[in-house]
């Protein structure tokens, strides 16, 4: 059984964190659950409802401080710290990647690069070096590593999730057209861009019907 | 005001179509509720809500048949027909997608890519030469493009967005780190890579404090 990450509400609180961040660079200091709402895409019972989740916030009538509403996000989402990051599959969709300079500045540091490719193993990316997949294993327990960026073709994609999990990866972005079986104290998050069209033509072609 | 794709039923059906080609490969001639529910990690309640919109599928007892609730999907998603996509960004990420063989077997046509370096506008790939931006328009008009796949750098991708809406664009799978403003009737799909990085690091420290 896996479990997916519930991909709506991270979402959206991920959305409130980047408008707080915009907030804040403009020099707002508070914020109303309606500009956060408005900011996001959202209702502002949908902000209230989302954040109690997660404790009390803001008051009544004055609206959240947006130095601390930003610190607390950045703490329910995890990014208040390192997260210790491999990437495996060296290929087109990696190295676009790996030169993305957000996930750094997020605080996702790839630590390791494993590819099966013999040409690739062993050249460099920036600082480290490409790894044969025999070392999977040694280098998540070794370098403590918690999320793997998965890129590697389909008919690969499940056995090296299956390593990957049994040496204490956390949490995977998937890229391979497939559903990973994982255990269900793994986090998956999917990342299938021709899903993503389908679900464009799909709205197209409601909204045409419609008409 | 941007109308958001109901992505979460767009991707279950996406789902339900993979999970009866599969079928239809090993020979199913049918298939109940339960089984695509399996197969698509959701409820057999789920499944029939998500077709009884579209109308009466399958019979009681019986299940659905194969062939005819896939090519029912295949209407409903809109993938029956070829779409005509332009790539806007023909960068690292712009190139990972081109040759992702998976996007022109399901019927998404690259029919032109556009970029603004200087350098690579009038270079091939594949049999298209890359336009500069300045040809936008006519591009989307003159080559009947519905679909875009907007690939360029945050600053860059609203101008882009609106202006390939106005030459006539219904859809955008947008790759930049914006929330696009576009009129309701065009539906946006956003990749986010590091929000999903997000979602993975938010769920795993949910699950670390719930134990």
């Amino acid at each position: 059984m896996t479990r997916r990450v519930p991909a709506s509400t991270a979402r959206r609180l991920s959305h409130y964190l980047r408008s707080l961040e915009d907030l804040e660079s403009e020099g707002g200091e508070t914020v109303s659950s309606e500009e956060l709402a408005e900011r996001g895409q959202t209702t502002a019972a949908q902000v209230r409802k989302d954040l109690s989740h997660f404790g009390s916030f803001g008051k009544r009538g004055l609206g959240y401080r947006v130095d601390e509403l930003r610190e607390q996000l950045r703490q329910i989402l995890g990014v208040d710290r390192v997260w210790r990051v491999a990437l495996i599959g060296a290929g087109r969709i990696g190295s676009a990647l790996f030169e993305y300079p957000a996930f750094e500045s997020r605080g996702y540091e790839c630590v390791a690069i494993v590819d099966s490719d013999p040409k690739k193993v062993g050249t460099r990316w920036g600082g480290l070096t490409i790894r044969p997949p025999e070392e999977l294993e040694s280098l998540i327990a070794g370098l403590g590593v918690e999320l793997v960026i998965l890129a590697v073709p389909a008919q690969a994609a499940q056995d090296i999730a299956t390593r990957a999990v049994n040496a204490g990866v956390k949490g995977i972005l998937n890229f391979a057209p497939i559903r990973l079986k994982v255990v269900a104290a793994v986090a998956v998050e999917d990342v299938n861009l021709v899903m993503q069209l389908e679900a464009l033509s799909f709205s197209i072609t409601q909204l045409g019907s419609e008409a």
